[in-house]
């Protein structure tokens, strides 16, 4: 990047204040891993002329390396590492929730935690995949063509409507509600979003709701938030979609929902228990029931995403 | 609907205009029916104090009263049946192709055609589904649970990108194009739209496309437009989506460049010759190939949008 003679001795005064970033970033999901092209976002736009940079592959390197780092960059991090770290400053994630980090209330003084607060930015595609899909009539489409109905025109109809004009319920309308919500607007649909304040209202809306989206945390008091009775509110015509956590539906109550018909469908990317099994509920053939594995904000894009942001805030 | 004394007045002096439609639009597809709903839309929006309606369900019914019609909705009209129209004035249809209505060299003096505009509406939220439904990986995700694959996390990544950011080429861009493009660019996707007058520029406009999405007409030259060569210059990554009409696509070059898995995929709702069957290159088990029934446009609110379209016109 070229920089100005005025920007280059800004960044020398700065140096005073040089920071020692710490990366400790693996994770099983390819999507989620710090590959070099992400290593490089990170080098362009977090760090700073000065800084140190230390990438660690395992716990063992992490801890050896902590005592002397101000800036901790990790999908999880134990409260009680807190005293092997004098210097740190910032403990910064790009995981959207907050299971695997220590709570604000276990934060030392003079320690700020940085949790990614991009993933909105590609959840919302995954959200806007499942209503375009489930309104043209793609999952229909597929299954007439597995039957090997070639072409199934006339049965097609049914299974065909307008997104434009139907209304959206967003249960969590934080950071990831609104950016569902701004799409889904743009494109013509109303949007209703519920925040923990008006739960109350949660009824209500489902009574004209065509789609109910969930994005809620699960540190937040949701558990079976959706359950059998905000179900019987939905019109039969409505989906549910979950994209947050599994913990704030009813999963034996939304399973005997679809078998009743009493919903058109149910895109769920999380479950009460994950890894998913048989012993779920919603593990077996429950009609209309598409299952995702967790991989709602899946994209190469997602830690260059979390490395643009982290340079914009520290 | 309630009208002022005001309008009712025009309303009378507009009598002496009064119009005699005659609609005739039975079709075999459900979504392209007129029920009753549809008809509460045309009496609602299209008709005016003074007009006459004659709906009619077969030809025989419709020449019977096409004598005294002024104003004609159709699906199909042949030529010759304007000898038998002395009064006609508006050959109205609610079809996006001109295969089934005269051309405008065949309409007689005094006698004008409109065709429905609306169709865009509709089928532009149908490329936002193929569209998000393949970046966000949920024909992957259907895929692995059909296999028994419960929970294919890790093997998910490799599927999931983000839409915003990419680019789409968009292949005619009248109408329908722009419908499709202007959702597309709010997403955050840049937008190439392919006019007949820089047919020209498509081959170095595909070099860079991820998406390439035709919503071309059928009777403007464009019989194998997109062939081998054009079909080479897409990226592997880039998948092919097509609204227009079939005769656009050289169906075996398609099916070739996907077996050898030269393109990432193909969404096809059209092809060369309808209904679809066995002996076109593009039905049997073409990788990455997915198959609509030309049912794009397929949505209950397709009489009303025409209907409304309709109202404003005339």
């Amino acid at each position: 990047m070229k920089r100005s003679s005025k920007v280059a001795e800004n960044d020398s005064s700065r140096a005073a204040a040089s920071r020692r970033w710490l990366v400790w970033l693996n994770w099983p999901v390819g999507a989620f891993r710090l590959d070099a092209k992400s290593l490089a976002v990170f080098k362009a736009r977090v760090m700073r002329t000065g800084d140190s940079l230390t990438v660690v592959r395992n716990e063992r390197a992490f801890l050896k390396s902590l005592p002397e780092a101000t800036h901790a960059v990790v999908w999880e991090f134990k409260k009680e590492w807190f005293a092997l770290a004098p210097a740190l400053k910032v403990l910064a994630t790009p995981g959207a929730g907050r299971e695997l980090l220590p709570t604000d209330a276990e934060l030392p003084p003079g320690v700020i935690r940085v949790n990614g607060a991009f993933h909105g930015k590609i959840m919302a595609e995954t959200v806007l995949a499942f209503v375009f899909a489930h309104a043209r009539g793609l999952y229909a489409a597929e299954a007439f063509q597995r039957r090997g109905v070639l072409w199934a025109r006339a049965e097609m109809s049914p299974f065909c409507s307008l997104v434009a004009g139907t209304h959206a319920v967003i249960l969590g309308y934080g950071k990831i509600g609104h950016e569902i919500g701004w799409r889904l607007e743009a494109l013509g649909v109303k949007v209703t979003g519920i925040r923990r304040r008006n739960f109350a209202d949660l009824k209500s809306a489902c009574r004209t709701a065509d789609w109910l989206i969930m994005a809620l945390p699960s540190d937040t008091g949701t558990d079976d938030l959706v359950d059998a009775s905000v179900l019987r509110c939905l019109p039969r015509r409505a989906v549910l979609i979950n994209v947050g956590r599994g913990n704030s539906v009813d999963e034996t109550a939304l399973a005997r929902a679809l078998r009743a018909r009493k919903l058109a469908a149910a895109y769920l990317d999380v479950f009460k228990d994950e890894p998913l099994d048989a012993s779920s509920p919603l593990a077996g053939d429950v009609p209309n029931l598409h299952r995702m594995p967790h991989a709602s904000a899946f994209a190469p894009e997602y830690m260059p995403l979390f490395f643009v942001e982290l340079g914009e805030l520290s």
